[in-house]
């Protein structure tokens, strides 16, 4: 017996030259739309120049909001929605990594809500956004799952803090996934998405609110990330890894929608809330071994069943089938050198407890549904070990 | 590489004790609701008072029409339609198995849009519909999907054609699928409507446009009816084995909307609009093996993989293995006494012919995407085998 709700409203397209089909997806939206997007690697790759002639052709006029960073900001959402505002945009695109399409989503409620994008924020103003502008989305990496969920991240540069939304109003109306745009994702970040993804599924898979439906996609989607992201990893250009990987990510985001991350995503926003140079699924590497261990006796059943269906361990006993998967992850983030301690990173131990403050309250959603019951000192503990 | 959509907009609320849940999420749909269901089965389980209970308490008035039969009529739709609109309803609520919710969609579109439901038919005006009221789908029946598909099937009665019909307005705006409620399905409604799902699964799996979305539901559907079937089919009140079923069957319907049906769709609504006694689930077991027999040297590989992931077959030889899957699903259908043969149901030989005719136009949109290139002889001879 389970019980759970499935919602995902967003129209995913997924393919080669999915891009292309742009004009056509967006035509219901309106005329007038802003793309939202980061500083240089849409220009680069030249995929900003040829969505804007896409635009263009279907008589659709544009404005570009450039200045998103990584851990992108409330400031550079609100100064993108005041432009919004004033130029009467009716839709956003989101171009890029989760940085921008999570800017684009927080724009889209900024612009149609009062206030600015904290008072929307549940250790901000907590206000539930009434609408959103249609969202448009257009991932160029396979991580964050952003294009197929609910969700956003946002970081408060005065406090440090590095939050998630949910709202149902920012689910993209379509997405347009596309692996040949990932083909020029650098080593690192193929890697740093990718595992991003492998920890969206594999802390579902642990959630208490696990079902059949965001089970069958975890497991899948894992299976599809240890399966190809050495390929990709050694040759970017490779298509057939790629597009593994890039459906796998959107797996793993839809498994995000049905049921949610845990405590792992929380420790991270702590992390690079307070270091953002640290990309968000390295972190996710460093700590969530560690988290798993902690957790160990609430969880060693489930990770057992990874072992064996996506790690292929052959072990009857689900405690030693678990430890084994514990150790196959590590190995495998070893081939990509994602089992760094933070100390290396260049944290500090004195911020640990801050950090731990941080995610407690921003993040206390996704603690609440990780099995063990974590108190502020688990947490703590965990860093600790990571460190 | 693989290129496909995605768009499934119901919010799905699965487990039991969902009809509870029915005041809390039809809130925002409106105060006048029609209720559509079937002359006597929701009234002898209790659950259209129960249903008519909850509304009641969350202050919404009600118009119940309870006369749909199997193989729903367009006459009955547009009549239900008339009451609708001049009892100025704001959603519909199917209450049943297949029938009551797919004459729910259409009512949703014949209220809305002028002239009758058969405007809205291919082979009728084929109009596409602009809006239908708000839909809400609660199933009694683990078979059709209906409740997770923008699917619905009609039949003309002057014509004899049955048709399916597909738009995205009447995907429903929500399903309440509650395991309970199907425990005292009869033991042939067991079988017919696990095999209709089963079905559903397998033609998807099979589709040229088949995606590693869809295939992923499509399996597990089938492996978790295959497993439960015979359990629930001794033992009705089994609710383990009832959940899974009914979750197969929903997994099957996102799986029809991922990717679609395949001639054995059409073949069947060839027999049951001319023969409406014929059960659709039951329809589709007798002509099933006998397609797949035929376009066998197109889909083997496909086959095998069936019958390694879910009959257990283990041979390395595809062709090999597709012919064991074939016969372990005519094994497994004759433990439900469902390989009966066309003749010994009381179609006439005379008639092949044009059940043929009439699938073949009303449904040339799944013999499309039927690998093999069929024509109508291909269709007669199919019918030929299982008569």
């Amino acid at each position: 017996m389970y019980n759970f709700k499935a919602f995902l409203p967003t129209k995913l397209v997924f393919g080669a030259k999915a891009v292309e089909k742009l004009p056509k997806e967006v035509k219901k939206l309106g005329t007038k739309a802003m793309i939202v997007t980061g500083r240089h690697s849409t220009k680069k790759s030249g995929l900003l120049d040829r969505v804007l002639t896409l635009l263009k052709g279907a008589d659709i006029s544009t404005v570009v909001y450039d200045r998103i960073t990584p851990n992108p900001t409330t400031e550079q959402v609100n100064e993108a929605a005041d432009i919004a505002k004033k130029e009467g945009v009716q839709f956003v695109i989101g171009l890029g990594g989760g940085s921008p399409i999570d800017s684009a989503k927080c724009i889209a409620i900024a612009t149609t809500n009062e206030g600015g994008i904290w008072d929307y924020v549940k250790v901000g103003g907590g206000k539930k956004p009434k609408s959103a502008l249609p969202i448009v989305a257009i991932p160029t990496t396979h991580g964050t799952g952003t294009e197929a969920d609910p969700f956003a991240v946002i970081t408060n540069p005065e406090t440090k803090t590095k939050i998630g939304i949910g709202y149902d109003v920012i689910f993209p109306s379509v997405s347009l996934i596309d692996p040949e745009v990932m083909l020029t994702l650098p080593k690192n970040q193929t890697a740093y998405t990718s595992m991003d993804a492998f920890y969206h599924s594999i802390e579902a898979f642990l959630n208490k609110n696990a079902n059949p439906y965001s089970d069958l996609l975890a497991i899948d989607s894992m299976k599809r990330i240890i399966s190809n992201l050495p390929i990709a990893y050694e040759d970017g250009l490779d298509i057939n890894a790629r597009t593994e990987l890039t459906w796998a990510n959107t797996e793993a985001g839809i498994t995000e929608t049905l049921t949610g991350v845990i405590a792992n995503h929380a420790i991270e926003h702590g992390i690079s809330g307070y270091y953002p140079h640290i990309a968000h699924g390295f972190g996710l590497c460093i700590t969530g071994p560690y988290l798993f261990e902690h957790i160990f006796d609430f969880v060693f059943e489930r990770l057992a069943r990874v072992g064996r269906e996506v790690f292929g361990i052959y072990e009857c006993d689900d405690k030693r089938a678990a430890r084994m998967m514990i150790g196959k992850l590590k190995d495998f983030q070893e081939r990509f050198g994602l089992n760094k301690k933070l100390s290396a990173l260049g944290v500090e131990k004195g911020t640990l407890g801050d950090m731990v403050e941080t995610s407690y309250n921003a993040m206390y959603g996704v603690i609440e549904t990780t099995p063990g019951d974590l108190k502020k000192e688990d947490l703590f503990k965990i860093l600790e070990r990571a460190f």
